[in-house]
This record gives structure tokens, C-alpha cells and sequence, in this order.
């Protein structure tokens, strides 16, 4: 048998990613978009024509064109990728070196230690202040030399105070990422600022509210340094045609991704009263998802729900989640048979 | 504006990639496959019916076990990833340290530097023999941690012995990937002896035979305990469901790939001896290309092609391969054009 010992030292205790096995359950346990799959990226899949055998355009043009053209920016401020955990893996590639530690704040999305890790760096701590904000002096006394901070913040729900991020951008010496996963439910972004400072990151995905997670598609925008930078070390052509087509046929729908937002602003604040009513303490939330302490015991109510057919995550069993379950945002139907089943879960004790 | 000197000391001086703009020119500089889109996966994306909101399934499970199926292997001795360069890179992540030396071939295929250095790496070159074979000898004395050869190589088009690819196997220490990328067309391949061999990981592309390269699919094979290794480095979910679905269906139709493998072994003959006819010294092939030293000036030749509507790819100026030019095999009336464009251009020195 071939021994773990021939693996990168900082890889060798990686183990496979979790990933449920599924029967057509109400899936409230991925913050993907309940509305369902993106129309416009649906409708491009159905009509195109690309020739498959023909490579696609080596650093996807059409959609950092598309992109820009959406937020009025340069085509050469974007880095698209397959998933944004490409983004992710490639600014480890291009801005750290062996051992390099990166900051990651605490509680925040688990995966970022693995591409720290994947890459030869390690990972240092921040903890959130009590309220899940930044604790700006804390990472800046750090010797690490990239840092994430997502906003909206998973699984937490919030959204950083725009001027801890301004804060930390101007005082940090490495570079930042500013992951907006959740960025199209909230009304803060970085990206119309990147431009303005030489060690940020902002990175986007398409597999939330853009409702295409099949087909693993993000971005980082940065000034146009930076993004150079990122090109040059990002595999050429990594995102295949087909995605980018539907990416760029979902750019150009923006009416979905509005009403995908009015959706959750509309819905959130029922869950959150409904949940609260059975005696759940959520937490403030600016994205499509909701944390929240449960009444009852978090892996008994887990299993409870997947039984009635309804998967949640649970993260009780975390450090400063004590008893915490995750909800993504339905809607009003898939809410209220969410807070029906809760009911009943409480009732009967299973 | 920000410094390269922010970037990893291993990546700072990289590039963006070359690619053509095209015009709808005869493509014979890209290797792809010349009958066209594969028609299997075609057929899938037609009917295919993604929900695009779902996560693909983590480890491509589905089209694992029709690689398994297909070879006769488990599926437990693949790793799958978004093109074969995805599995160029996991290797290198999943089993080499910063600093460890890679070793290359010469002449091989030029990318195989840009995955070393990305990763932490550097390159150490090892001469082909004169015959364009692997010098195990000298692969054996370097201190490489890793070595990587492709069989049948690019861009020489030809095979390296089977049993020094088991000499290499039997006395090298580090990690040896086989690059079958052109497998499909050769009677040789490592495939079904993987799990021989604790050190080995073969590589294959549905880019060139399968002729799918728009939408970006590759697989490593190895033993299952190297393939769990490389799974458990991977990115999850890295590869999109409907680059999965399309090569599952294009594994599927092995009628098509046999038919193209004819096709190669029909016509490469015809070309070899056109192009002899027309004062071309090509070398050896077992694949579909033929790399060939050029009568005139390669340059001039390469750029009178284009003039014409017929891309092939320039290799004249790199050692060893001095007046060399690379052609993709097309079909008959493909070759025909090329045979009478080169023709003209002897006659008319442009």
C-alpha cells in the first residue's frame, strides 16, 4: 500500500469533501437560489451551438466583458475561473509562498484552511468579536500574509462593517480577499472600489443566487495589476465553453437576480419571526441564509427534519455555534412547511 | 501600480498563453480531432435536462465508473477533473514540496514547466536520445521528485519504448506521470497495469480523440490508494455536471473513437509521404500529428499557410526541433488542400 508519507506534508491530512447523498429532499442546506435554476443560462443551453471540439478562449473574454460591462468596469479587472474556488486556489498560487500563513476569522466558511493548506501555507485565526465582526487589530498584529474575510460572512449570515474592510485594506501588509459569495442579496460591495487599492480581491460566484452551481463558475475582480498577476498564473482556458456562454446569458438577466433578492428581502424577516416564535435565537442576516441557536437539541432536530424530508446544516456541534443550525431562505411555501415541521418536531420530540 | 513583487518568487515571471486569433481557418496546429464534435456528447447536451441549481456530484462519481467500466478498473482508480491540466496540477500539489525539482523531457510539451513552477516547483530537463526516447539513465541520476513524460510525445509524435517507461517505473524514486493525452491513437498505453506500480499516475484528455476540448475534461488513473491521495487534494466538485453528463455519454460511443483511430491510421501514411514528396524530413509518428523538418523556412512556411486559410504550428525556432513544423493529420480532402497549399507556396516562395 502506498503510504501518505510521499503526499505534501501540509496535504497529508486531507480527507474526501462531505457531500450528503440525496433522494429529493427540500434542500435548505446549500444557500444555492430556491427560486430554481437560472432561466436565461437555461434558455442559452438549450439554443447553443458551441463547437466542441474548438478550445475555449484561453482567459474567457466574452464574459470578463460581459462582466464589466455590468459593473462599468475593464475587462481587465476580472480573473474568471471554474467555481470561485478557483479564484481561491489561484491567488494562493500567485501571492503566497511556501509557508505562508493566511489568516482565516473565525467562525467563517471551512474550506479556506484547505486552500491554504493545499497550496503549502498554514492558517492562522482571527476570532469574530462577539458581534461576528471583524477584529481589524487583531489580524493586522498577524504575521500572516493574505487574508479572507467573507461578507455577508458564512455561516454566520452578516455582513462586515464596510469600514473594518476599509480599515483592514489599509493596514494589513498582504493582500486581502473579500469573498462576496452572498454579495447579490446585500447592498455593500467592494467592487466598485477595486481600483482603488492594490492588495484586494473581491470574488464572486455564480452558484448562489445566480442559481448555476452545476456549473461551476466564479470571479475575482481587482485592479488591473492584481488581476494580471492572477491571469498569468491561472490554467489557461480552465472554464469551459459551455459555462461561459450560460454565464454570460445569466449576466445579462439581471431582472432574475433582482427578483431572486426581493424574494429573500420579502421572506427573511417571516423566517426569522416564525423561527423565533418556536423559541429559535437567529442571527442578524444579510444574505439568503439564517443562523440560529434551536430550542431543542441541533442534531436531533437535523435528523428530525430529513426524515419530513427537509435538509439543514448543522454546525452545533462548532465552537461559538454551540446548538446552531443554518437555514436557507425558502420560499413563502417552502417556509412555512419548514416552520410546520419544526412545530411538529418540537411537539412530538422526534 | 502594484509590483510583481508580490507574487510567488516561483511565478513571477509568467506570462499570459498563447492563442491564435482565428478566423475560421483550417485548424491543423491544435491536434483536436478533424471529424468534428463528438457526436455522442453533442447528442447529450441536446436532451441533457441539469438542474442548474445543484452542486455536481463531489468526485464526478458517475462518469468515474464508466471510466471503470470502460477499462475494466474501479472507480476508485480515478480522479477526474475540469481537463487533463487539472490533474497536471493536482499532482503536483498532492505530491511534491516546495522546491522539489520536477523533471521534463526535452522536447516535450512546453506547459509541463508552468505546472512545476506554479506549484513551488523547478524544472530539471532530461535530453531525449537522438530517436526522440526517454534517456532513463539520466532520469534515474536526478535528484527529481517527480517526472513527467507524455506517450506518445508532443510535439514528436511519437512513442517512448514500453520497457523503458517500466525501466523508469522500476528505478525512479519519485512520482512518474504518463501523459497518454494522445493515447486513444496509440496500441500502447500504462492504463491497464496501474495497479502494478505504487509511483505511477497516467493522464488522459477528452480534448483531442474525444473531441470535446470546449468542454474541458481530463482523468489521472493510478493505484486506488494514489488516486484516493489526489482525491482527497482535488477541488471538490471541480468538474461541472454537464461536462460530466457529455463525457459520459462520449465514453459510451467507443464506435467513435475507433473510427477516428482508423481514420488517423489510414491517412497519416498518405500525409508522410506527400509531405516527402514535397522535400518535408517528418519524423516518426503514433499519433495524430507529424512533426516535420520544412524544406524552406518554417516561419515563412507557417505564415504562407495562414495566408491560405490553414493553421499548423511553429516549432523552427526551438532547439532540436531547428525548421521544424507541426501538422495536425486531417482527413483526406484536408490533406489534399494542405499538400497543394504547400505546393504553391514552394512554387511560388510565398
Amino acid at each position: 500500500m502506498a503510504s501518505r508519507d510521499i503526499m505534501r506534508s501540509t496535504t497529508r491530512g486531507f480527507k474526501k469533501y462531505y457531500s450528503p447523498n440525496v433522494m429529493g429532499e427540500l434542500r435548505l442546506d446549500t444557500n444555492t437560489n430556491v427560486l430554481g435554476s437560472n432561466p436565461a443560462a437555461t434558455r442559452y443551453l438549450r439554443e447553443q451551438k458551441v463547437d466542441l471540439n474548438e478550445y475555449p478562449v484561453t482567459y474567457s473574454d466574452d464574459l470578463r466583458a460581459a462582466l464589466a460591462s455590468l459593473y462599468g468596469l475593464e475587462m481587465d479587472n476580472f480573473v474568471v475561473g471554474s467555481g470561485s474556488d478557483e479564484i481561491l486556489d489561484i491567488s494562493f498560487k500567485t501571492f503566497t509562498e511556501w509557508g505562508d500563513s493566511c489568516l482565516v476569522p473565525y467562525p467563517s466558511y471551512s474550506l479556506y484552511d484547505y486552500f491554504a493548506q493545499m497550496n503549502g501555507g498554514s492558517v492562522v485565526i482571527s476570532e469574530l468579536t462577539e458581534d461576528f465582526q471583524l477584529d481589524v487589530d487583531d489580524i493586522v498584529s498577524s504575521k500572516a500574509k493574505i487574508v479572507i474575510a467573507a461578507t455577508p460572512n458564512n455561516p454566520t449570515g452578516n455582513s462586515f462593517r464596510q469600514k473594518d474592510i476599509e480599515d483592514l485594506l489599509a493596514r494589513f501588509k498582504g493582500v486581502v480577499i473579500v469573498d462576496e459569495a452572498y454579495g447579490e442579496y446585500s447592498d455593500l460591495s467592494m467592487i466598485p472600489r477595486v481600483n482603488e487599492f492594490d492588495n484586494m480581491i473581491v470574488v464572486r460566484t455564480f452558484s448562489k443566487a445566480y442559481a448555476m452551481a452545476a456549473l461551476r463558475v466564479g470571479y475575482g475582480v481587482a485592479n488591473k495589476d492584481i488581476a494580471e498577476m492572477m491571469n498569468s498564473v491561472k490554467i489557461p482556458y480552465s472554464l469551459n465553453s459551455l459555462s461561459e456562454g450560460a454565464a454570460i446569458a445569466a449576466v445579462g438577466d439581471q431582472d432574475f437576480i433582482r427578483k431572486s433578492k426581493d424574494m429573500i428581502l420579502a421572506e427573511r424577516p417571516k423566517l426569522v419571526s416564525g423561527l423565533e416564535k418556536l423559541g429559535f435565537r437567529p442571527y442578524p442576516s444579510d444574505s439568503n441564509f439564517i443562523l440560529a441557536v434551536s430550542p431543542i437539541d441541533h442534531a436531533n432536530l437535523t435528523k428530525a427534519l430529513r426524515k419530513r424530508g427537509i435538509l439543514i446544516r448543522d454546525f452545533g456541534s462548532k465552537r461559538r455555534m454551540e446548538n446552531c443550525v443554518r437555514f436557507t431562505v425558502g420560499t413563502d411555501e417552502m417556509n412555512r412547511s419548514l416552520l410546520s415541521a419544526i412545530e411538529d418536531i418540537l411537539r412530538d420530540g422526534n
